[in-house]
């Protein structure tokens, strides 16, 4: 007989959209929880969730909520993770943080299980769960990455409007609603929240994804330039993005252009596509199968398509990259890591 | 006192969403006509069309009906084009084509006046208007072309669905409605109305415009690379694209990616947008300021922003160039060449 290590495990953002899909997600895969911490703002404090059969209230999230926690996963924002963390690892809890707070510090391991799993085990009490549209690329570019080497990556994002938050959903489908009936559609959170100017999403695109840096650049294309040179651990690594956020409710699309270092045979590569983990190769232009954010709404994989050589460059290659960014690209992700801490603590 | 030549001009496709927009010009430009013909299939024959305040009553297009026709505007489709071009021109009528059927063909024209309006001259009685995607790139891009020279262009497009014609805005409206209802959408139109796969456009990104080729690239992908290294005369010019439908109305947005030849200011490059016939320069991040979809919807311009020194290739750019396609990508383009074969024959 075989005994199972249970956990004490802390939500944090626990009535977000990903804290919502991430209490899914440890129902569905019935995570070895010993008790099950569910924090938040004082705002959403008291309202009761339901797991598994059972209501939990949600608690305000404080320094000192952490106290016999082992494992937290944190999803409330930058600016909670930065002020409980630390305190959190104090308690010794084992922090898998979903927002932008720790990924870029050296010491902090950025994961993407499939890419480098074995980052996890070099953390120092907080491991960064990578940003919605970088963990979907660099999933499906990993296996061509070992196989011939990347030299450069050129991506264009369609971005859902639930990467923004619960808030920026409800905007664009009112929004649709009100330019359907002839109305101003009164653009109110998004691009930026916090930012003055607001323009409208409905039946639009919006080449900003968060602020603007003084390159040019947003942090959104920042995140993914700097995160995938980390998760691939190759600063030598080319990338370039434009993010876009489009009229879609869940699930990001990626157009990419990748440059291997070798010479390559399509085939291969599709094989190679269809044989990774978490992979789903979705391509059969004959029979007009691609991926599909609408398709991929829901599921845990990332899936490629529309995969050709580029023409004007033999090492090339072009491919179309859907993920559904609340869950491979958020709550799935972040528990994929809490269930490998898990299994290597048994 | 000046005369002023005038034509007789026809437009076959006029109950068309280019049609319908190319009449709107002629009359806003107060074009100098001596008498209009409206032209188009036989199932919309009959339909009465007002120009001017007078009603026209619109006629089956036919061999004969070039007799005495100046100037003919073509958008009803490829197959009308080749059929009926051939005998318009033997009817001496020049013809102005919005279709596929003569982009490719070696002695045809392939003209965007801000960039080769000198073309025209080379007709031998059809010039041909280039794939709305293409247009507005290479009219943003010839400033660039001139001054540094252009190696490499990788684009992504964001395409609205009235580029597949007022059934495919139907669709998409009605699908959005469906959707918003909690009912399905029942694709009927998208992605090619003569195939057989349908999906939902609401709420979505469709990463198919027309049919697929043999090289794994679609039509649409391969018109943006043909037609943009005929209309800038460059076959050395390499082009990759991946085009995109997506839930907009009006105005296609593209992400394009262009190596330089030469070193570049960065104020020097917005300096020569900002200064292009057709081109508008919407380009003040701190302000939050790019060209939307929305904004560039009714216009003739092609608007430019997002303007950035790529950060892996000194020599690169990132531009977001959007446009109406409909107007520019379409009916303005075809008008502005009507406007100079008038112009000359003065």
């Amino acid at each position: 007989m075989s005994t199972q290590t249970l956990f004490n495990v802390a939500v944090v953002g626990s009535t977000g959209a990903v804290g919502e899909q991430i209490l899914k997600l440890l129902a569905e895969r019935d995570f070895p929880i010993k008790s099950l911490k569910l924090l938040s703002s004082a705002r959403s404090a008291g309202t009761k969730i339901a797991f598994k059969g059972q209501d939990i209230t949600v608690e305000e999230a404080k320094p000192e909520s952490f106290a016999g926690v082992d494992i937290a996963l944190f999803s409330a924002g930058g600016d909670v993770s930065k002020a409980l963390i630390p305190h959190a690892i104090e308690h010794g809890t084992v922090c898998i943080d979903n927002t932008n707070a720790y990924r870029m510090d050296p010491g902090t391991p950025l994961v993407v299980p499939e890419v480098n799993i074995d980052k996890v085990n070099e953390h120092k009490g907080v491991i960064a769960n990578p940003n919605c549209s970088t963990i979907q690329m660099v999933a499906a570019l990993k296996p061509l990455y070992d196989r011939f080497g990347i030299s450069r990556i050129i991506v264009s994002t369609y971005q859902a409007v639930s990467g923004a938050g619960a808030k920026a959903i409800n905007e664009m489908l009112r929004q649709s609603r009100e330019v359907l009936e002839g109305n101003d559609p009164n653009p109110d959170i998004l691009p930026v929240g916090s930012l003055p100017v607001k323009h409208q999403i409905a039946f639009n695109a919006i080449p900003q994804i968060d602020k603007f840096q003084e390159n040019g650049f947003t942090l959104e294309e920042m995140k993914m330039i700097r995160e995938t040179k980390k998760i691939m651990n190759d600063e030598s690594l080319e990338v370039t993005a434009t993010c876009v956020r489009i009229p879609v409710v869940y699930g990001h699309s990626e157009s990419v252009y990748v440059e291997l270092k070798q010479d390559f045979d399509l085939s291969e590569v599709k094989k190679l596509l269809a044989e990774a983990p978490g992979i789903e190769l979705q391509d059969d232009p004959d029979n007009q199968v691609y991926p599909l954010a609408t398709d991929a709404a829901g599921k845990n994989e990332v899936f490629v398509g529309r995969v050709r050589r580029d023409l004007s460059n033999p090492r090339a290659l072009n491919l179309w990259i859907v993920s559904d960014n609340l869950l491979k690209g958020a709550a799935w992700n972040a528990v994929q890591i809490a269930e490998h801490i898990a299994n290597t603590r048994k």
